[in-house]
């Protein structure tokens, strides 16, 4: 049954605003989607919301009412509210009519089924959330398996990130894991690790991948650590005919993925 | 010689700092880069700021002096200030120790040499300025000549456009018109207009490119409209594999700029 909660003070409406704090999403384990196309697309991955929060207003559209279904026929909770309430909830910038809060579903690396997808994202250390989303709506779009983030970067959990995953938040598996541990797994088992660098010897054409290959890219500011440059099979670089030598790294990944995807499906080098 | 300004009431800083607002970027014909590294950037690609703001804590850095000297023997007014006034500025999120104010250099179209470079971005009603901003940067990457806007767009003036861009925005030039008047011009001499589209007929590594190659890509939410598909000589889509059919437009800008740069360096379509 639907619930209807006005009051800012609310308990349950405060701890939803709370997952806007990292701390606090990890405390826990939850997150937010916001807007009604990215939680729809949770809901057609097959990922229901725990608790839906939506505007009173924008309940005469259908595909409202259908999450309100879903989400309580999966045991979750439907809360109306007002805009106001809304607006504080998925903050002024961007105000939307729905909010979803997500259980975070994090894999541990030792789980992971590295045979699962052709080809993997390794993030290591990627400070900026919406190029991580980007990356992870990237992998999605390449039929990849998911994204390992490496060391300490920004977390794929945040609204900014899911934002700009643009749903593949729900699609792609996400792991988080040090450097060291995941080079172990990596080497326990089949896998080609590439690394994207300024100066790696290969064109990024002129390499050979093999599936399942692991892509690896290194922080916005600084690349991969050396240490990390030395653990890879191959060593790609995207040519520069520009003045900066230099791509954001969503970018960088999209340009490699795309040459990847065309080997493991049967192209060979050129 | 370096003036010393710490007032937040003085007139020139308060000029400076309605810059960040679209209508006085455009009746002043200026615009703001923030930070040294990005401002050192304008300054090698040989744009020099009008007027030079830092702070007097900051001076003791070498490429801050450069800077100041640059600007100097360029006619330009260095204006030392404290972090307070900087911060105000440069916007609480991302402070600076250095701004610069810069003309304004939007080319029209009928001051473009398009044989200058093999390729050209087109963008049109791009909405989000960090989009538009690692478009330009992806630009300078390939080696293009610049990027033309079309249409009701974001400012590439912006200050999220110009750090977006790493200092593309001083390497690439800009050039803003409507559709029709753009149609027009492209037909009144060589090049080929190539369209991003989901439904494109050719995969993107199928089709053959030829210098000089206008690539079009449309809005993050619509593309392209079908009456701009309609004039495109060849329609490609990017390969899709994942669950949500959809690529940020500036990923999508850069997989597909590195196979045009590909071929117009000798490669052939596989």
């Amino acid at each position: 049954m639907v619930e209807r909660i006005t009051s800012p003070a609310n308990p349950t409406l405060k701890r939803i605003r709370a997952l806007h704090e990292k701390k606090y999403r990890r405390s826990e384990n939850r997150f937010l989607a916001e807007g009604l196309r990215i939680v729809a697309e949770a809901v057609d991955a097959g990922v229901v919301p725990e608790t839906l929060v939506f505007a009173e207003e924008a309940r005469a559209h259908p595909l409202v009412e259908r999450l309100i279904s879903v989400t309580e026929a999966a045991g979750g909770q439907a809360i109306a509210t007002d805009h106001a309430n809304l607006h504080k909830l998925s903050g002024k910038d961007n105000p939307q009519s729905v909010v979803g809060v997500f259980r975070q579903r994090a894999l541990a690396l030792d789980r992971l089924d590295r045979t699962a997808a052709p080809l993997w994202i390794v993030a290591q250390a990627v400070k900026d959330p919406g190029n991580l989303g980007t990356m992870l709506r990237t992998g999605d779009a390449v039929g990849a398996g998911g994204l390992i983030l490496l060391d300490d970067g920004c977390d794929p959990f945040s609204v900014e990130a899911v934002r700009a995953s643009m749903g593949a938040i729900f699609t792609q598996t996400v792991v988080q894991a040090d450097g060291a541990a995941f080079f172990a797994w990596l080497r326990s088992g089949p896998g080609q690790l590439i690394g994207a660098s300024l100066t790696g010897p290969s064109d990024f054409r002129a390499a050979a991948y093999r599936a399942p290959v692991f892509a690896m890219m290194g922080s916005e500011q600084a690349g991969l650590p050396a240490a990390y440059e030395a653990q890879c099979d191959v060593l790609v670089r995207l040519p520069m005919r520009g003045k900066a030598d230099s791509l954001n790294v969503a970018v960088a990944t999209g340009v490699l993925l795309y040459e990847i995807l065309r080997q493991v499906e049967g192209g060979s080098p050129v």
